[in-house]
């Protein structure tokens, strides 16, 4: 732990070469790396222009048919992590882009998605037996484990953001995943079920507890919308924050997925908020207005639909510009919090 | 526990009274009535017709005045339990009437309460700094230990269904009270406020788990009425229940109450339910349609804002008539279920 | 709930005729005695020394025939409410004999019980086909619903404490019992495998989580007396409590039943407590030593085996004599607590 | 998903570059290696011969002075994973020496760590203010960020194997780390305080509920090895585990540690299991006895103080010698249970 002391030592190369032979190493060389004062990552705060990407995710459209639609992915690669698909180091992103009369094939697998929409409208996802309709700024979600397929009967091409848990799913060596037996899985319920029957302050009368995944797998925009402008006239804003909401399960009130937060967060036109830091990389997407923030000294400015990431124990700072801004998050605080990991500070 | 062995021993008359003198009392006496094979209550099944205590109600508008109208309530007492202000052996209701301008003072004690609207339209109840306007159908509560107060600043009268845990506080001889400083509460937040906070699908990023109480202090019927319509185009009808939801705490997902439980209930029209049994005795509100339950054997008919219970462990069978029946119901059932206590039994 | 207004007005005894023809009743006659400020209790101090009361339980051993071993019990009755068979207004207790050569046939019911050894050794108790056999200030648990029977293999009468939650299963209307089709019941596990088993520190690799109540059945008081004193040793004195242990559930850390707590408590030689009060009327017995328990003004001295009980909230101070003293109790604290009822107050 | 199908696009080179130039990747190109069908992992079967690996750990007892040896430890490294400090995908283990005399100074992290001990006598380690005397066998918690050290004051080495979840922290970007400001940290309460506290079926009365590690940092061998025992006469053995316990946490239930899981194990003499399969990849400590792990059709020998590993998901099957055998082992089934990723399948 104590990093300062200089490993002054003369060590025997004959005294490695053995250990070596039985799988063995000494621990004096590394453990200042393995077990640091503060997050050492090497991930590094990145901001992707909408404007600047969307010509790129439209030529992926040209390059891979729709019998592949479901790989038609470009992935947000951390700058300092390039060649891992990762966008922070325990998650992955991508842009997805569905064409209008295309589907993407039913399977399941350990990975718990969350699908953000940017744009697009009447494309949709179905998970286990009911579809729903997606409009741009709904938070959509593909639990573990849970059949899911998507397809798009609109006439517009729909491009939403992908978030996985994959780096978790892959520490823990848990992959396991499998395909549908048909192309689009039967459906079992009406539109909006989930919604109605989980959703609106009641639930089924003998519903079990505890799931960890939510029953709700569509938040629409609408009614998160709705939420933010009630609870603006309230006028308390987080210094930090401004009026900022996690996503949740119905079931317990916890996030709505066990690996992966999720938020939807109000700035006030002109808000100019106080540091802070958190243990969870967090990867924000700009629904409405403008703004910017300020990572370990650095400022990304952003509109909707950029994208932008604050990585783990960076301080930052967010303002918004002449408008009320919205922004959506998610990050891996799901996860650290069930395993005791989560820390914030905050400048008063 | 054996009920069948006869109490045959001669006791000795002497032995008794020295038993009495030291507070003490022979078992054998009383055994088979402290533990029954089944719930022996004195609770009977009964239905108040609206049509009938209504008058009453509105009579006693104008024996109680403004002054005292937070205690100008008729209690409904069970036919089977005169003079105990229980409607069930655990639960205590009654119907309130509020006329135009009046104010009930803020005060809190340890019953749980909660109010059904059976008529009128904006008078409101404010919970712990904020109002809620009331509209038929909505469920409102006010949770134990928080501040209430309630006003009707409408010109026509409102008249609500109070259920409370009167009965269970007294049992454990953990009741406490206190009044208000001042007739009505400050207001600190606007009205909506908490419905948005925590009832749509999202909850303040920093809220901690698990009180016991939902936050949510209004249920809206407008609301409520959706999710069962939506809930129909499914069409799964439970044979005993047509489609029953719980109201539920955000959370936690377990009941809105800790000791009583709120349902909901939609009977479609012409719906002939199976028999059921449990063993928490029901107390029914009818908001929509007509329909009859047969209890033990005897048939209640009811209709709009008529009142009716199921006492423990009796036999129900719901019928609806030629539309849509709706009906919200209460219970103790919510503390049934956290002591271990609860059981029913379904006829297939 | 504003007890202090005198209810002045004439009511018309006509209309009060007419309620309760409807079943219906004023609230505002009895509104004050159903919601008061502190608990209001029929419940009394009261002490039972053992000095006196067992020569009549060993009377009962002749009054009762060894057939009916099962209701040889004679029930503490709280003088306030005499012929109610509670030492409490929520519980039920009493003393049971059993004497050499007696057993008592297998049966289950909703009522949870506890035995606390009072004299005796070598007789058993039988839970869910596993035996325990019993020693002075052991603890043991028959929980809701298992099948239990006991029997007294040894050549001396045992005499325990039994306490039930009798009252509270009948407020809710709750009670079922069912006879065993044998005397006894198949033994499945041998002696001790239940503590083994769960009270280790370990737990089955895919054992469950959250039963309501524990799956050990005997707490012996060898282990915790042993705890108490390697306790002792830290000198943590609460000021009223001295030390005060709650015996627990180790599937989830809660009270060991869900209905009542219980509670070993060490008072070392010469305390002398602060004053305290708490919602749950609490049932005491004597295990070691000797001392004064002052309840509401009123002292109560105590000895071995002798059982006294300090009414909700009724002030109440503990003095040990010149020797540690270990007290046992048990009350509905599980129960309020689970209900959100139970409160305390403490003077520094 | 579909892994099947081949990439047969001519992609072309300069919109990769351009991708590229944006921190964007194609996902086409790496989708089947981000989610596999099964855990395709880097990691190997393995097996380290206590009598191979002791000469070099007491070795480095010379190489590594007194002052630095909190750092004198031989990480265990998968043959598969070379120079990644990992003895599986998700955690961190080695041997650790510490030498009569020997004190390692207080510090703290985010890193939860365990302690087996594998030989010596008498050595201590203090957690949050209590030291805990050490034999082999016994199993010792230094969960996340309690201030801890250790010490030897016997005359002999003392050998343990450590446990981390070192590459969890890093993966989530949470590690923190501070070093204590004394040498040893100051003792607040006696020796065998947390485990008569929190292990002996009871709690402190006002245990506040749900910690997330457990408050007993020694589990005894002598302790564990009579619950085994005991268990072993009800002689249900498990066709996969023989007799498989979990150590758990008594605040909760659950594990002892959120990210660790940690199981105590008995084969009974002759004991041969059948194949069994879990997400979990685990280290085994043999403590008594001899036997044989087959792994995924590779025969592993243990005898005493042998310390080996199963992968993810690779079949193994154990068998005894002729006399019984006990395995601790460890993995990060904790966390997976927690994020709701475990899965095992077993052959019947």
């Amino acid at each position: 732990m104590n990093e300062a002391i200089p490993a002054t030592r003369v060590d025997d190369d004959e005294f490695r070469t053995r250990l070596r032979s039985l799988d063995m190493a000494p621990l004096w060389d590394v453990m200042a790396t393995l077990v640091s004062r503060e997050p050492r990552t090497p991930c590094v705060p990145a901001l992707w222009r909408y404007d600047a990407v969307r010509p790129l995710v439209m030529e992926a459209g040209e390059v891979i048919t729709a019998k592949e639609a479901e790989r038609r992915v470009l992935v947000l690669e951390n700058p300092g992590m390039p060649g891992m698909s990762r966008i922070t180091r325990s998650l992955y992103a991508g842009l997805q882009l569905i064409l209008p009369g295309e589907v993407a094939p039913s399977h399941r697998h350990s990975q718990t998605a969350l699908r953000f929409v940017i744009e697009g409208n009447g494309a949709y996802t179905a998970v286990d037996g009911e579809r729903t309709m997606m409009q741009p700024g709904d938070f959509v979600t593909t639990p573990h484990w849970t059949w899911h397929d998507h397809g798009n009967e609109s006439s517009e091409p729909m491009i939403w953001l992908d978030g996985l848990d994959i780096p978790i799913v892959s520490l823990f060596d848990a992959s396991f995943a499998e395909p549908g037996e048909r192309e689009e899985q039967q459906l079992s319920r009406p539109i909006g079920d989930a919604l109605a029957r989980y959703g609106s302050g009641l639930l089924p009368v003998d519903q079990e507890p505890g799931a960890l995944s939510s029953p709700v797998f569509n938040y629409p925009y609408l009614r998160t919308r709705e939420a933010l402008d009630a609870l603006c006239r309230a006028s308390e804003w987080d210094p930090c924050h401004g009026l900022r909401m996690k996503y949740v399960n119905p079931l317990t009130g916890d996030h709505a997925l066990p690996t992966m937060a999720t938020f939807m967060q109000l700035l006030p036109a002109g808000f100019s908020g106080t540091g802070y830091r958190s243990s969870d990389a967090t990867v924000y997407a700009c629904v409405e207005g403008t703004g910017e923030t300020e990572i370990d000294g650095q400022r990304f400015r952003w509109g909707p639909r950029d994208i932008f990431i604050v990585p783990s124990w960076m301080r930052s700072v967010h303002r918004a510009g002449g408008e009320d801004a919205v922004l959506f998050s998610f990050s891996d605080r799901a996860a650290q919090e069930r395993l005791g990991l989560w820390r914030e500070a905050r400048e008063s």
